[in-house]
């Protein structure tokens, strides 16, 4: 008997959109049991976050970015973070959108997640990062139709936050999961 | 000076395509800074999971479904769920997918959290509930694509896996982030 865990096998596929920031495929997949079906598909570039920590008098900050968006309509608190570009490492896009929405650059990026936005459709990767030794080497240098407010937040204020709006962006609560298996993993 | 925490104005929609589980349109916005700007946004019905814990043998298990997923086209672990219908509420649409999915029916669901699949572009809501007091009532029901193995997982094994491939729905680990917090609430 045909089983969940079994692979389908690609048997056609069509363009039907390219949006910019990500492009919509038909795709024909015929499954373990012999049926066909079709399955719309999306294909974005990878993105990455980065939780950037500070010690500052003896206690633990973390910023964060604050930013309208288009999709929801509404005001969220987030990592910073964005798209990785073609060729690019996921750590140096990390560091780049730190630098381009923070003005802060990191000693050290340590992975410390990645997972699937949406396997359903989309074919894309989420990778989680934490910047550490965190120094402020610029402004902020933002894309044309960005607005950003960068804030430091104390890190267990900032935890205790999440899940809810305006920190209820369903990557950046999986970003604040890996963050918390890094600060005390399970025994 | 324009901040980041003020919202844009509609000035201009276009519907792009119509996937059946998702509409695309451009959406022209004007921002608090003045500029105007146009943006891809994915309008779908919103989500709901569910995760169904059992107690037996003095040990807490939970159901979960193994099923291959075509953006990914890779096989995903997965708490039970899916597409809220049109007029159903989000807490009958994840009693129904229990059923169909596992076929258990709960004496009661709780909502235990709410967030936004993407709101960079995506206006939907994804819904989590834990079901309690479940009780098996019928077979697995599926639609004509869906091949979904279920399995009950002892609890703690499963909170140790999530996170990690196949464990690695971004949604799914937002559900687990919410199930920690319901289980053990921040003091």
């Amino acid at each position: 008997m045909a089983r969940g865990d079994e692979a389908w096998t690609e048997t056609g596929r069509e363009r039907l959109a390219d949006f910019g920031i990500f492009r919509a495929d038909r795709a024909w997949r015929r499954g373990p049991h012999g049926k066909e079906g079709s399955f719309v598909v999306l294909d974005a570039p990878d993105w990455a976050v980065v939780v950037p920590a500070v010690e500052r008098d003896g206690r633990r900050w973390v910023l964060t970015v604050r930013q309208y968006r288009h999709g929801s309509r509404a005001v969220s608190d987030e990592f910073p973070g964005g798209v990785v570009e073609p060729g690019e490492a996921p750590e140096a896009a990390a560091a780049r959108e730190l630098l381009e929405e923070t003005g802060y650059r990191a000693a050290r990026l340590v992975p410390i997640g990645s997972c699937s936005p949406n396997p359903a459709f989309m074919a894309n990767t989420f990778h989680v990062f934490v910047a550490e030794g965190l120094e402020r080497v610029a402004d902020q240098y933002l894309d044309e139709h960005e607005l950003v407010d960068v804030e430091a937040v104390p890190e267990d204020e900032l935890l205790a936050r999440v899940g809810r709006a305006p920190w209820d962006h369903a990557l950046m609560i999986a970003a604040a999961f890996f963050y918390e298996r890094y600060l005390r993993p399970p025994l």
